[in-house]
């Protein structure tokens, strides 16, 4: 058993196919002066030919991934015109009289110690992005070279020393089990993408390993807890297929609960809604009897793209999501972007702290042109179904009044083409900020309805960026400050009959269950994939038991605390734990 | 008048030294293939000229400036030694036969130019070292040219297209009144170091100017407001003079109130401490009837070296402060580092927000030893004063026990090794989370006292980040929100008797002593700078005028709202209004 880093969840179990490291074996072939000419036009057909095919990758690989992640190899294409990396090229051919391919491996050994040496996260993984475009420079210049990749008749789980994204490129989804790499960050392009595409994946066994993994090694990878086992005994290879039988057997049984009424065994009755990102995810939110959406991302309709969503295009999804829910709610959140979330053709200034910075509304209170666009088109989409428009990042009353200003405006827009929508549409706030939850008496008397984003409430409460490694630890939804600031917000809500739902992970966490029935709280909105899980929790509860929790977690003085007294209170007969698992980029 | 950017607040009045933009004027000289060895040895002969006179400039400006603001000079000796910029150089010379001059300052426009097309702020600050450093190279290529520094004999205003630290370096503080630059950035070097040297500075006049600005042209800028006259009319001239007779008029008025009692009219005594960094300031603290130090930063104790500090050498400084304030309070905070404050020989992760990352007690609770090393050396000064020990970043129970489990160790240590100290050494926290307000309660149990330090405090309760151009607005201690933390925190104070002070910056804001004086606080702490302003306000007002402040503050709905509350109250005859100044790098 090694201990790695998790860089995408899941458990994978199988044979191993290893790429062989990076390394090109040709003679460090000389040339004459003369031939200078014909390795010049070599190196340029190279190039082109290099350019040509990583188009051509993009442009498959966009419908699989979409444009943000293929950006990937624009960078690729503009390492082929770098005149520093190009000028280095020329130079050796010029002045050593080496062939092409000699100087092109040169180069690239230069740049990427110069990147490696640099003690700087984002330049070492470019500097993978070097090696992988002149590797495929090197194919082009040597010719004959095979393309190291997998066999194409048996799935595997991949191990490399390191993966460039080219090689993702290749890879067949359905394949490829799972990934391990000895170097790599969580963070890097690969990382991103085995994510995107729902690939177990452990990386930094670097070191770690006594002996290299072989072809035909039998792994399991467990991309959660960010474990590979090499060749495990029996006994283990047992347990992980127990695991993964107990695992489709729990849902199969949770799929069973999808239809039926979403109460406590009381009869209290708990809306689960779903939080979504994409039409796509639809399906999803129906089969599983969600109460509606309660919260649709709109950042991901701008972000795969090269230019702002017209009214008519956002209209176009919003109708669809309103139309497919068949009158079950869904609340629409304003453009958040900003943070840790930016569009190519958006440009924000570069931030000491992104998460203290231009985000959000803030944003769109001065785009207004954009705010406008995308209120028009939610409105016009309220008139085919139960619409809800929700505001993130909202601090002051100042900003909640603009806003509704602007909607006014919008909505009059509207009126004055005779377009229709419906004049009753609800307005909420997402309440994430401590400042909002300060104030949520004030803000309670000018809203419908708020959204509790327990992700940025806890990090902003707790000052830590949950996504940082090195404070991760001291991120904690249980902390007693926070719990308070929960209970401030239903009570400032209930004082003037605002409807309170929550939408951050702490909703599909049912180790929380028993807070939000002990608050009261009629409505949850979390991931697809928690929401059986949590009704299945919340089926076994009885709100009955939950009146005495307040009391026992207001004197709680630490998190250790809090979570020991919800164990008390859980209800479940789940065997599997719930597990951690890789933010989807940002939410709530 | 024309509208720039202020960098460092100040007013300055005088005639105009131009610096001319860098410019080289040499022909495009080509050498003999047999001359290249001697081109060469030019060559390696200016680098070498070079770096001898960067290490001389550093270690001359180390005293004036501290190693914390030279280590540009560091910067500029590895482009001197930067391979990629080298073998340009050296390829333009074998390649195309240029002269040494010829190559470099090629070589200087291309990576500058590479440099500037970057949408990145820090490259573009870059391309200027690269820039200065390649005018030092020619310099010492071309041999004659002179130095382009203002005249000797009189003070000037410095105007230049941009400034390059190394210029900033020959500057006479005592003749350069003012800069003025059509480029640059708040945070680039040379605004640092116009900051350290107290020099006002606006920039950012580029597209601006009429007609560029002449050498002579009496110029006023105006570095709180960012504004620069040229050649104004008697009247404006005449408008600053009195500015600035009227500001040491006051100067001079406010002195003599140094050592009256610190009290309201009608008795309510208020300490007014010290904010300081070093031991340096204690003369003002002294002169201006500081209370005592109300906030020790230690950080500056770590920055301006290549090693952190030892014990003795710490003790050293912090039993010079206690004596010195001869039996006054000194709360002496532990080292607050990480955030937007880096030590060179601390190597902490890059962060993508680092004011929710790695940073004060977090960093010290995991470096035990530097913790404990710091703890002694407080501990051992407390035998010569009234020192009090102060915990930043504190966020939960958790945090505080394992402080002073370690604090209980390092004083078991003393003990055993009989070095005096005090036993009943007092020690509190800085309450500048927002999760440490919510548990305020439990927290006051268990320590001395809080210290309320607001600037972080409104950062994280808003999440803004107030270094952050673009939400600056945002940035709002007079929220409603952080009023009714600043009234809970109290309040919790209250129950279990903790003493309270306030840190941050709203301590020396004038417009905030009603809030003050309604919560009952009895001691703020500020910059040495505001203490007399703060008083002058303070011997005005009455405590029983303010009983009814907060009744009207709980109401207000907005920030404009309690500053229009407050005025009500506020008590002055300065006809100056409080401005805001630059915050020293990011104080508590």
């Amino acid at each position: 058993m090694i201990e790695g880093i998790g860089a995408s969840s899941g458990i994978a179990m199988g044979k191993a196919f290893v790429i062989p490291t990076w390394e090109w074996d040709f003679p460090d072939k000389l040339i004459d002066v003369a031939d200078l000419a014909y390795e010049f036009e070599r190196l340029y057909d190279g190039i082109h030919h290099s350019k040509v095919e990583i188009e051509q990758i993009k442009q498959e690989f966009v419908s699989v991934l979409g444009e943000e992640q293929t950006q990937i190899f624009d960078a690729h294409l503009a390492i082929l015109e770098d005149p520093i990396f190009m000028s280095e090229v020329q130079g050796i051919m010029q002045r050593q009289y080496k062939a092409a391919e000699v100087a092109v491996k040169e180069a690239i050994d230069k740049f990427v110690n110069m990147f490696d040496l640099l003690d700087d996260h984002y330049m070492k993984e470019r500097a993978l992005d070097i090696k992988d475009v002149g590797n495929r420079l090197l194919k082009h210049l040597l010719g004959a070279l095979e393309e190291t990749l997998p066999p194409k008749d048996q799935p595997y789980i991949l191990v490399a020393k390191e993966l460039i994204p080219s090689q993702m490129v290749h890879l067949d989804v359905n394949q490829t089990m799972g990934i391990v790499t000895m170097m790599g960050g969580k963070t890097s392009h690969v990382a991103i993408m085995a994510r995107a595409m729902s690939v177990p994946y452990v990386l930094g066994l670097e070191g770690k390993l006594q002996t290299p993994i072989q072809n035909g090694d039998y792994l399991i990878i467990d991309g959660d807890e960010g474990i590979v086992y090499v060749n495990p005994e029996e006994e283990i290879i047992r347990q992980y297929e127990a695991r993964r039988e107990s695992w489709k057997a729990i849902q199969e049984q949770l799929q069973k609960l999808a239809h039926l009424p979403s109460q406590t065994e009381d009869g209290w009755q708990m809306n689960l809604a779903a939080n979504i990102s994409s039409v796509k995810e639809l399906d999803l939110v129906i089969r599983n009897g969600a109460s509606g959406v309660g919260l649709f991302r709109t950042e991901f309709l701008y972000m795969d793209r090269s230019t702002f969503p017209q009214e008519e295009e956002q209209f176009v999804v919003y109708r669809e999501v309103a139309e497919r829910l068949q009158g079950k709610p869904v609340v629409i959140r304003t453009l958040d972007i900003g943070g840790d979330k930016h569009l190519d053709y958006l440009a924000l200034p570069e931030e000491e702290n992104p998460s203290l910075g231009y985000r959000a509304i803030r944003v769109m209170l001065d785009r207004t042109d954009l705010f406008k666009t995308q209120l028009r088109a939610i409105l016009r989409a309220s008139h085919y179904g139960s619409v809800k428009i929700m505001y993130p990042m909202i601090s002051s009353l100042e900003e909640l009044h603009r806003a509704n200003e602007l909607l006014e405006e919008a909505k009059q827009e509207l009126r004055e083409a005779k377009v229709p929508f419906s004049e009753e549409v609800e307005v909420g706030i997402m309440i994430e900020l401590p400042a909002s939850v300060m104030i949520s008496d004030l803000l309670a008397q000018e809203v419908d309805f708020f959204s509790i984003g327990t992700n940025d409430l806890v990090q902003y409460v707790l000052a830590v960026d949950r996504m940082n490694e090195q404070v991760a630890h001291l991120y904690d939804p249980y902390h007693p400050a926070v719990l308070r600031m929960l209970k401030m917000i239903v009570d400032n809500a209930k004082r003037f009959k605002t409807h309170v739902s929550v939408c951050g992970e702490l909703a599909g966490d049912i180790r929380a269950l028993p807070i939000w029935l002990s608050l009261g709280i009629k409505e949850l909105s979390m991931s697809v994939q928690a929401i059986l899980k949590v009704k299945n929790s919340l089926l076994q509860s009885k709100y009955s038991d939950t009146e005495g929790i307040w009391d026992e977690l207001s004197k709680c003085m630490s998190s250790s605390a809090v979570i020991e007294v919800l164990g008390r209170y859980l209800e479940t007969d789940l065997a599997e734990e719930t597990k951690p698992h890789w933010p989807a980029s940002g939410c709530c």
